[in-house]
């Protein structure tokens, strides 16, 4: 017969630690994602704030791949899964077969059942998310730059994130540098330390998975950047023109979204049952419950920790999840016993606010200021792939740092509003 | 009253030298471009061939222009020009005013006639231009890699460049280093070494503006490089399945347009009269006829030579044409006499063929291989806007030239076809 197939859907951080720990297992390895590219997600908000390029943190997987000839990379739109015929189904009519398939698709982001807020608050999972935000961002100033009319030209400087967590935080203190340093003194008809750059939470603290200490911290971060942070509001409306929460309306020509996130459908492919976000609720091993040879990982798994909480989006969550699916692989093809349950080690948080303030909670560890963002920023680049592009991303942020030019302020795709 | 009033229409190099040429001048000048950037139009090609990223050939206006409190840039559409009136209509309904007009709108692809080929054969002359034939030629080896039926695969592995002028030469010679160093390895059911790049040229020769010799070098160093170099053989067909030239059809499923352009629609906008590819034709001074305060600079003008040949659609030429006009204009408002009629001065031309030939004929001065290359690297280099510019793209450059690798083989936009 011939060697054990192993196929994994999604090249994320889950997808790709996985593979990379199936190195000299007795597997043949299919690689199917819909992108060409593992995307470097914690990276993506410099992206839309025009600090980063979008190849700076996108890498083709194929080449991150291509040392390894027992993996083959294809580029597919994964449409369903046959588990009783154990094949992976393609847009386009192509089928996989497998002997063991692992699942790590990701999330996208999720509205509250308020889709249609989606085409005037766009989220960040995708380096598309990115451009077209940081595409919208751009043209405020630059229409701001044109607009005669004074109320008009205050909501077209006025740009709302909802959403308090990491993301969030990281986006609304990125934008208020942005206009307030790199672009100021580039416009003649406006001044851009006049941008009002709101943050809405609807709990009471932003970065609530960290310490109190930490979110007080943030907020008065923020807060010296000439950021308004509004605690305790849940959004109401978002529309074209602004957004409306705590009982208000604020005009604001551009708003983020990074408030809440959703799992891909993998749940609907295998017709397995999911939490409220749509999550695969898969055993103790990862598996999906009567499919032993399906694995589910990373944000796309509803995966407890021992103490009953759940496991966290991040990326070192899906790359442990990975390692443990490999290890039981392995096992499994030698013939010995696995690793018993997956048991999730958080090692800590991270957040920036702006490029001199950050939090940094290791439990053993806890900093803020100036060196968190230096450790946050050593940390990045280490975990980044590729020499080349720890010098690329190292040169732009000390560019930022030195000159506050941010180098990919490109407007693409056009001058229009359309989403991609 | 107040100052003297310029408007700009065009940031590539006629508007930005010109714009530069007028600092200290007592003018005001406003910079209209319907883009937020200025793109350095020598290097697209690489972006198209996954070389560079767009943010090393692109910076935003108004930052190039910061640093001249003279100079209002605005980001839009110019729709027609109110002679009569002497103001500028843009798209949204603004008016702009001037007291001197300089239009250098450049120019854009034109199909001879046959712009049904558009859709199949994109041109190359803006970002997204660039970013949609990157996307096209890694789709077609994604697809290749998933084709069983190899008549289909082979079609997916052959790509044709119409057009055998540098763009032509310099993205055929690059796609070809792109298929057989860099994508090698990467793949596990295709070779990307049987691609097959054909270059098609309805001319007798390569280059034609430039030496015999430099011709019959340049499809020697390609036809090195593994590119199939066909001349004498105008196009008669171009469709999603294939290209028809010289009696035959070639099944090819990715193709590129470099062997026309055309004017941008400033002739239309004057009501002047236009040569055939729509340039308008202007006075020695480079005014419009009837309209000494307008002036039409770069691609968008038909300027003849002393000899009576037309100047041809390169960048030196813009900006000695932006330089002359700025002359005129400083010299009109001192009161003074003029410099006279626009003498083109032709430096020379370059083209490479892949990393490592090239050639260079400036008269006095005529290399091919590889120290041309370097030279022509160099003078890129030195040519591009910036310190930091500068220096990523000559590490981009160094990189390719030590280890293959293009650092900017994304696929974006989705996996689908669209054009943007």
């Amino acid at each position: 017969m011939g060697e054990h197939r192993v196929v994994v859907v999604g090249a994320g951080f889950g997808g790709l630690e996985f593979t990379r720990a199936m190195g000299g297992a007795p597997v043949a390895v299919t690689m199917i994602d819909r992108r060409n590219h593992h995307l470097f997600q914690p990276l993506l908000y410099q992206v839309a704030t025009t600090s980063l390029a979008t190849s700076e943190i996108a890498w083709p997987v194929r080449h991150l791949l291509r040392g390894r000839k027992d993996v083959t990379t294809l580029l597919g739109t994964v449409t369903g899964i046959d588990a009783a015929g154990r094949q992976v189904l393609l847009e386009g009519g192509g089928v996989v077969p497998y002997d063991t398939l692992v699942i790590a698709t990701g999330a996208r982001h999720a509205y509250f059942g308020h889709d249609e807020w989606e085409p005037f608050a766009p989220g960040l999972k995708t380096l598309e998310d990115a451009t077209t935000i940081r595409r919208r961002i751009l043209l405020a100033f630059e229409k701001a730059e044109r607009e005669q009319d004074p109320e008009r030209r205050q909501a077209l400087l006025t740009l709302v994130v909802i959403g308090g967590g990491p993301t969030g935080v990281e986006l609304a203190g990125t934008i208020a540098e942005l206009a307030r340093d790199t672009l100021r003194g580039e416009f003649r008809n406006i001044d851009t330390r006049e941008t009002k750059v709101v943050l809405v939470e609807a709990g009471d603290r932003l970065l609530s998975a960290f310490d109190q200490k930490h979110s007080a911290y943030a907020k008065q971060a923020l807060e010296r950047l000439g950021v308004t942070v509004e605690l305790g509001k849940p959004v109401s409306q978002v529309t074209a023109d602004g957004v409306a929460f705590g009982g208000a309306f604020l005009p604001a020509r551009t708003t983020i979204w990074a408030a809440g996130v959703a799992a891909s459908p993998a749940a609907q492919w295998l017709g397995a049952a999911a939490d409220r976000a749509g999550r695969v609720i898969v055993e103790p091993d990862l598996s999906v419950p009567g499919h032993s040879d399906i694995f589910v990982i990373g944000d796309t798994a509803s995966v407890k920790r021992p103490d009953g909480r759940p496991v966290p989006g991040v990326a070192p969550a899906a790359k442990q999840q990975g390692r443990h699916v490999a290890a039981i692989l392995r096992a499994r093809l030698a013939g010995r016993a696995g690793p018993g349950p997956f048991a999730y080690r958080h090692d800590g948080d991270l957040a920036t606010i702006g490029k001199r303030a950050a939090v940094i909670d290791f439990g053993w560890l806890k900093l803020t200021g100036w060196p968190a963002w230096w450790l946050w920023g050593v940390a990045h680049i280490y975990f980044l792939i590729g020499f080349r592009n720890r010098l690329a991303v190292s040169l732009s942020w000390l560019w930022i740092y030195v000159t506050g030019q941010r180098s990919a302020r490109l407007i693409t795709q056009g001058d229009g509003d359309s989403a991609t």
